[in-house]
């Protein structure tokens, strides 16, 4: 069955096209009976507004784009659930486009989002992201863009993160008060500004306790878990082992755990860890594993509620601005 | 910096504005020389094709929506791999929506699809739904819709799945074998025919080995996590309790094991326990979980295929056919 396009319909009902906009708008400059004459047409016919079509005219799509690099992550699919929590509030359609840690897919979905496929972007930056030239493309169409968990600080727009810095310096401090005497830190991308921060807080928090620099360890991770696996194996069977760690991210925990069993370390025994992670099911781990848990739930609503209420307003104005949700450090069996 | 419109840069550069759809679509009806002028001046004045206006014309969008309940579940992230991989080997976009297991907001999401906005449709459906006539509505406007693991058995359409039923005979008979005597199954939505499956597998598996009707115990659950902590409780409070669990819903594992450290029940000798789950962290729970792990990244790299295929060829047609992808039992602690 072919659709009916709105001229055929008007020219059916013997309407211009503009009283069928009209009508279906709820528009007061046309009457109720013709408002009723259409929308039987609109029945009888089975006509749909092409929205592209009508996005072109009200140059509005009533659709946010949420560019996240994936939601295998607990932060993500959390942050997720906050954004959906503000957008459903004013009927606004989210669509979510997973980078995979790629900076080209990245630069591809701005490059199909900028000519007019949503009103505005959510976005949290691939681990390969170093600047900022596709975000500008983005912003010079008009297109406002709010940064969460992961943002390029070089762009003039709202950032809602969390206290990286202070969150590693307390899990470090935590840690050195455990005992822990040589207390390595599992790095994510050296591109994002959360790891720097993470990294600074942990590197601090050992000058701040003169630990001497030979036992500042940072390990540099990827996003391959089986480079990472590879990695924290070496980490574990060098002569000076770490007795501490804090992984900055939510997935080596399985490689940690693994290795530890492996190479017959006991947790929190010989090994004492840390990760920056919101999996729920940290309680019922072996060891129960000690989080720093991010407020995730809570950045995503913060940043949909400013993208959105931009949104609504005539003057699309974005204050540059960095709001700061704190993270909490649960401590459970693992740093025991 | 405002845009410029393809008749302002045709006024530009002295040519039909046909010319440049064509240039920019390398069609051999122009010269090289006319195409490199063009794009010359589409560089010199930043014109970016609108994509909207252009699907207008192409009637196409290069664009797939994958709708699907949540991704906070291991499945649905491993399945949206799986649908990437073959995604970005066409250039197709992948828009996921997320329906919160709403048939409410299914509805809304397709009303908003079937208007032109993809060229076709990847879908696991919400607990809620338990009609197909939304989805009709989408394939009477030729976009075709392809069902991964929660189908609709109504519809004619391709639907890709993997043996719930087998498997979940399978793991009763696991738990028969290391000499379960009281099996429990906690269900999912009544809805789902993954989840009937699952349990008429259960209920089979129970007759063949002639175990007494009033040892068959289906508990039904729900998407609220506090209600399904009070069923797990409930349950595990009875005097007559199960000595094994058969959990289709991977959530459930955190209720089964904080209820059994709050009961004092060891697992797995005093209740075994599966879980329908994909979580790699299922390693290092504790007790390890025995789980029936399905080929999530499979399914959804089937899906895919099986649409992106009919989307390139010139007639839209998908075979009425179920492609089942068999699970897998994954033995581990918690049925020792």
């Amino acid at each position: 069955m072919g659709d009916i396009t709105i001229k055929e319909l008007a020219q059916k009902l013997g309407v211009s096209i503009s009283t069928i906009s009209k009508a279906l708008s709820n528009s007061h400059e046309i009457s109720a009976a013709t408002r009723e004459k259409v929308l039987a047409g609109v029945r009888k016919y089975k006509y749909t507004p092409n929205p592209n079509a009508s996005s072109l005219r009200k140059k509005r799509s009533n659709t946010i784009a949420v560019i996240i690099p994936e939601v295998a992550d607990s932060f993500f699919s959390q942050a997720l659930k906050g954004i959906e929590s503000i957008a459903q509030n004013v009927d606004y359609h989210v669509l979510i486009y997973l980078t995979y840690e790629s900076f080209y897919k990245e630069r591809m979905i701005l490059n199909e989002i900028k000519s007019g496929r949503v009103d505005g972007v959510l976005m949290s930056i691939s681990s390969e992201t170093s600047n900022s030239h596709h975000i500008t493309a983005l912003r010079d169409r008009n297109i406002p863009i709010v940064f969460f968990d992961r943002v390029l600080e070089e762009t003039e727009t709202a950032k809602v993160v969390t206290d990286d810095f202070e969150s590693s310096f307390k899990a470090t401090e935590h840690l050195l008060e455990r005992g822990c005497k040589h207390i390595a830190y599992l790095s994510t991308s050296r591109h994002l500004s959360i790891n720097n921060d993470r990294r600074n807080g942990y590197l601090e928090a050992l000058v701040k306790h003169n630990i001497d620099p030979s036992k500042h360890t940072v390990v540099q991770c990827s996003n391959h878990p089986e480079y990472n696996l590879g990695m924290v194996r070496k980490l574990l069977q060098q002569e000076e082992r770490p007795d501490g760690i804090i992984a900055s991210i939510e997935k080596l925990t399985s490689s940690i755990y693994d290795v530890c069993k492996e190479l017959n370390i006991s947790i929190p025994g010989q090994l004492k860890v840390i990760t920056f992670s919101n999996l729920d099911i940290a309680s019922i781990l072996s060891p129960s594993l000690t989080t720093i848990t991010q407020p995730a739930f809570e950045i995503g609503r913060t940043a949909a509620a400013i993208l959105l209420k931009a949104l609504q307003k005539k003057k699309l104005a974005i204050r540059n601005e960095r709001i700061v949700i704190p993270s909490v450090l649960v401590k459970r069996g693992s740093t025991n």
